[in-house]
């Protein structure tokens, strides 16, 4: 228990579970809960909690695991709880309070929607002029020195200025995220991942987050660091999202006592969906992408309404960023500005059939070099997990990675001579380096512009605008550089440096074409550079549709679908056959208990009774508060099954035996006795009076500990009747049930508690996402076969 | 049960529902089946059989349905059935066949994904060359008897001609709905929709349908009739799927013995959804609004992988459908051609801010247009349904439309002198009637072909195409004759009508804004046609983020999302303040128990035991051939829980006394049933031996009725295991469980049958599709309420 004081509840489920991997025999077990169950139902609980102890202790001993293993689930995710909760409070209060009550919520979401998108799209705007204002000066700066000290032979001063402000603006991003919030670090996107599959992420959608995530992007893009900053703004909306529909902040520790009644986490997931959507939208110009991003990642039940107002919220905040950039930029009303990346007008994207071909086999290179990225990026990871462990030593790593950046950037500029002609001026700052008058280095305007600009100028610079190698040497320095910012203690996305890396080879192949066939018209660089960028980001995020879309909506270009859906689609096939996604292999690093689309195949013979978690803590319907107390202070499970005792002491199951803990009368969370507890005013003649629902709201989500709560001795023995508050009709499910079929109802119900029942109705076990989530596909020396995964309190 | 040979299992739900309505009190009941409960399961059936008789009787009288009510459900529905039967046949198969199997089958989908797509767009294909060539014969004809006669003074022949083609091509194509499928007519996208949504329609999937459907659109759009054939192609997807995914036909009577194991509901549904997405792709060159499409009409469960394979069908389509077209019109390789329906290319569809407000007002145009529309064709329709009943009558209103339509076509170009000069020529077929030399007749181009093409011409004409008088007058013409079209016993469908009516008025509204502000640069009248065009359909139909995409698709220019979405958000607002959407009503009257996304709102204290069916008919895990063939003649239930006997015979709650029908085992269907009974060869010693999960398959959908089935006195008494072939664990609610808890849980997991139990586990009673579709929230004074519609077999 010692080490888990962020989170404890989870180590007892933990426990609750190695009770079937290391625990005593079943039979015994049987033997354990047999004694002592006459004489009321407190003492009834003393031996499960004794048995739990005790297993505790003799499990301890038996856990290594592995640093950077990717079969250890960590007990530290709880879910997030999508069920609805329908006691008699929340009836009083649809009874009560009528159909204009419904309308009102209706109306608010709405507004909610339209807020998320305006405001996520003003922090797209902040982050954007941010990045173009400090930007612009330390190019012109750097530019500057450059054309002075060529001639005045002193390019280490340019240097020095160079390595100096990269350093000085990750330094900044780096302790921002290294001391004040972690949870701010890399792109979000695989956390955001992770709530919209149901799993709680502490701390992801506070307003310290976003302050972070926000200053944290600026400083890796004007740092020079190979990031972007579209994850990042998927984060950003999210927590947006979150922010504005529960009306109350828990980093301001301010609550405005509105919108109490989207304080549910079905309805705060809604929200941050249209966040996330939000972002999307923001970042690529892509509203419909978005929408799509949010149902691929998130949604399990497809909701018309719902997703409908996703959209809406994606398209203002498409709109409103349209607007504000383009009068920033000088051009209001024109709406020219999609999106913070975009990848400008393509005169014309025609191909032809056989070139579909083509596309295909550039998605298989970028399938092999994702992999290749994400595995690299993996043992590196694991690397830093092992070796860089104090926050001062990620800060240090971040400097480095700076430096050499710099370092990298100009020695390209000095050592490669790849001068070009003046005057079709694909840049901002042309440097002329040691080129004849009236030419440029083209190896320099790779480097002294954002990486946004780079792959603009990728897809559309003239044919001849660059040499060969000084393609290809770009490509595997800025894939190696990309591979080792992400990880680093800084808020920084992997779309940008996928998608140059893969521009820059698909460039080199469109050129290679060229040169081959010089008579080919359809040959045209930019748009190799567009399929290989495609292909880079596939064979790296495995993303699917949504993806797809979004590069549809960025290049503005609805006919060039067809081909890249298949160079995508090639990408993750290929990927796949190596490895999994570069999300989905930190998530696996992380442990987190993530649900698939679908239940393992091949599990239809694992039946309920070997999945659930057992011994279940059970309450009776009418409870003492001590027993209450006592029970929430020596386990530290999330939901308590309410029975009423029956005969049955035991129950057999497939030869097991399992104890039936009485018959199932309805299920309380420990939430809703934390908050029992807490506001039992005005205790009169030894009963605890009813608690409202607005109580609970306001408790939500970050519940108080039962350590503190202070419960004076006289009120130890009241009595408080459970029956209003809890769930009197929990989803169950019979302990011949399969896998899938607990696994459906679990993921299309979004539940955090799925109780197991025997043939008269009694509770033997309870089902969790962990338990459902451990069982995996797995192949081993040719076989396939189902693998259990382990858990860890380390993670 | 007379009246209902084709489906009469849904006559008894009927009763089985009537039994709350109509029936004895519960207090009787219980004395009814306290006697006779002692001599075996056999007797047992006994009392309820006699109970649910003597209500069939005795409730038949009460029953009187107003013809076009929209109140009412009709008991003909079935549900499809997507839960997954976990027996130990499919256990077996699963173990048996491994992990190959699965690959094999995951394969076998991309194949057959990959084939619905690309027949999907042949048969678009098809009818869209076979469009092209009879009406370019048709009004180069009329053209030149128009042209001859203008000056010869013999106008009546042209008449006669236009009048006597249009009769005659529409003839075909009613004869072959009114006679040969009634089901082909219309849009078939409310059909589609109601089986996306989990109901099973007679007939629709039919390969017969298709062809019928294929021959009567084609006829519908030469014949002169306001209907489109983008609906159509829908609907034909959705058959194009079904029929290849199951290897198997039931018009043609084939059986290829393929693909078995794609034969269930929830596969075959998957495909489907493929299906209709291809549809909208090939229809509108929409891949990504198809995708969405099937989403919002159709999936509850969002699956990633599944909507992948989806949008790769709608490419193929698209693509597909491309490639020909551009090599038909002469331009092979060019991808010119992006669906049946495309809009054109718009040179710049800009707008100012300002003109948002502008298009929410058109918005609002189109919602009450659109409600007007419904209104108008709703009250046709109840006027049909009352006096137009026989299948010649049909066929003669279809070819009087056709008439009407020549007729008020010819008067049109004879009465309007709508000159413009020649030159920049926006038709095919110019005739001068009454016009200068040089000029053509501007109200004859609209009329002379086909109505995609009159589309085109309103979005892209240059600004002094038209009238304003033609326009108007065109516009109420084609609106009335639109809504009298709909509901005639032809293929058509309504997208075209509502675009072209829509992009009348819009029109007409941008040339009142040019001609109020005559120096205003931004008004584009063919930018009001679309926007117009989008308000009307929107107003109709009332779909959202589907048809935005689909529009922007068409439109080719993702910028204009905004504004169209405003425009479609704020008609169906407007629209849904009058009444319902299109299909909808059509829905209502037709009966068809749709759920809704949502439970009703306000709907939490409405408990399973209100809701539930009862008395349930339940079998025993082993039972006698002879007990199950009595069972299946006297009742016709679907779903039958395989219980256990108990002691405990009723059981209380709140209030009211239910049958306790005995301890849940499992459930088995009708249909396994019948299979089992048909298929019980060899049987030896007085055991039927056990069968394959082949055999199911074979039989599926199409199963036998028990009256066909013989089986011969000695194998009455041979005794049948029923578990190997129920499902062990079918989804149950308890007694005090909510609507909106069964309601999401039959709507997310796409349920039939939904047991409700009591506290120890017993079968008390029932939820089907039709306990959950009546209770509706309505509007009465002032006040909202749930109301409960009836039910009825008329329909």
């Amino acid at each position: 228990m010692e080490n888990s004081d962020q989170d404890p509840l989870l180590v007892s489920e933990n426990t609750r579970r190695r009770k079937k991997s290391y625990g005593t025999s079943s039979q015994q077990e049987v033997k354990n809960f047999n004694s002592g169950n006459e004489n009321g139902f407190k003492d009834d609980i003393k031996p499960i909690l004794d048995e739990i102890h005790s297993l505790k202790r003799s499990s301890r001993a038996n856990e290594t695991v592995p640093i950077g293993s990717l079969d250890v689930l960590s007990v530290k995710y709880e879910s997030l709880d999508y069920d609805i909760c329908e006691n008699r409070l929340m009836l009083d209060e649809e009874r009560n309070k009528g159909y204009s009550y419904y309308i009102k919520k209706l109306f608010m979401k709405w507004i909610i929607f339209f807020l998320i998108g305006m405001l996520t799209a003003l922090i797209g705007v902040c982050i954007d002029i941010s990045i173009d204002i400090i930007s612009t000066y330390k190019y012109s700066v750097i530019k500057n020195n450059i054309d002075h000290c060529v001639t005045e032979d002193c390019l280490h001063v340019p240097f020095f200025i160079w390595v100096g402000m990269n350093v000085g603006l990750v330094f900044v991003g780096a302790v921002l995220v290294a001391y004040i919030e972690p949870v701010a670090g890399g792109s979000g996107i695989p956390q955001v991942k992770c709530y919209l599959n149901g799993i709680k992420m502490p701390r992801l959608v506070r307003i310290k987050t976003l302050i972070v995530k926000v200053i944290g992007v600026i400083s890796t893009v004007v740092g020079g660091l190979a990031g972007g900053k579209e994850g990042p703004m998927i984060h950003a909306g999210a927590v947006v999202a979150a922010g504005i529909s529960q009306g109350k902040s828990t980093s301001l520790k301010s609550d405005c006592k509105i919108l109490g009644y989207f304080r549910e986490d079905h309805e705060k997931r809604d929200f941050v969906s249209g966040g996330a959507a939000a972002g999307v939208a923001a970042a690529f110009g892509a509203p419909v992408g978005g929408v799509l991003f949010s149902l691929e990642e998130g949604s399990s039940f497809w909701n018309q309404s719902l997703t409908w107002r996703i959209f809406f919220a994606s398209s203002i905040s498409t709109f409103t960023l349209n607007i504000i950039l383009s009068a920033y930029h000088g051009r209001p009303g024109e709406l020219a500005y999609y999106g913070l990346l975009n990848f400008g007008h393509f005169e014309s994207l025609d191909y032809q059939l056989f070139e579909l071909a083509l596309f295909a086999l550039m998605g298989v290179i970028g399938g092999i070099l994702g992999s290749v990225y994400t595995f690299i990026n993996y043992r590196l990871t694991v690397f830093r997990l092992r070796y860089i462990n104090s926050q001062w030593l990620k800060v240090v790593e971040a400097c480095l990675v700076a430096a050499v950046s710099a370092t990298v950037g100009l020695l390209m500029i000095y050592l490669l001579n790849d001068c070009r002609p003046l005057g079709q001026d694909p840049t901002k700052f042309p440097i002329q380096m040691y080129c004849n008058d009236g030419e440029y280095n083209s190896a320099a305007a790779i480097w002294l512009q954002v990486p946004e600009a780079s792959v603009r100028s990728l897809f559309h610079d003239p044919p001849a605008s660059h040499k060969l190698s000084t393609l290809v040497i770009f490509m595997v320095v800025y894939l190696g550089l990309s591979i080792w910012t992400y990880g680093l203690s800084m808020s920084a996305g992997i779309f940008i440096p996928c998608l140059l890396t893969g521009a820059a080879w698909g460039r080199v192949i469109g050129i290679l074409i060229s040169l081959m066939l010089p008579n080919a018209s359809w040959v045209d660089p930019g748009k190799y550079a567009l399929v290989g960028a495609a292909a880079q980001l596939g064979g790296v995020v495995r993303m699917t549709i949504s993806l797809t879309i979004i590069l549809i909506e960025a290049t503005g270009n609805i006919n060039f679908g067809l081909p890249l859906m298949i160079t995508l689609m090639t990408a993750k096939w290929v990927g796949e056959y190596f490895c999994e996604g570069f999300y989905d292999i930190h998530i696996q690093l992380a442990g987190v208990p993530l649900l698939a689309w679908d239940p393992p195949p091949l599990s239809s013979s694992f039946t309920a009774n070997k999945v659930m978690s057992y011994p279940v803590v059970t309450l009776p319907p009418t409870v003492n508060v001590r027993t209450i107390v006592n029970i929430l202070t020596s386990v530290t499970f999330n939901g308590f099954p309410i029975v009423e005792e029956t005969k049955s002491k035991y129950h057999r199951s497939s030869g097991a035996c399992f104890k039936s803990a009485g018959r199932l009368r309805g299920l309380i969370l420990r939430s809703q006795l934390l908050v029992l507890l807490k506001r039992r005013i005005h205790v009169q003649q030894g009963v605890v009076p009813e608690i409202t629902i607005k109580d609970f709201r306001e408790e939500y989500p970050s519940y108080c500990e039962i350590k503190d709560i202070y419960i004076p001795e006289e009120e130890m023995d009241c009595k408080i009747d459970l029956t209003p508050y809890m769930n009197p009709s929990p989803y169950t499910v019979q302990h011949v049930a399969s896998l899938p079929r607990m696994f459906r109802l679990f993921r299309a119900l979004g539940l955090r508690h799925l109780i197991v029942v025997n043939e008269t109705n009694e509770v033997i076990g309870m089902v969790t996402r962990k338990d459902l989530a451990r069982y995996r596909i797995a192949k081993h020396s040719g076989q396939v076969n189902m693998e259990e995964l382990n858990f860890s309190d380390r993670l």
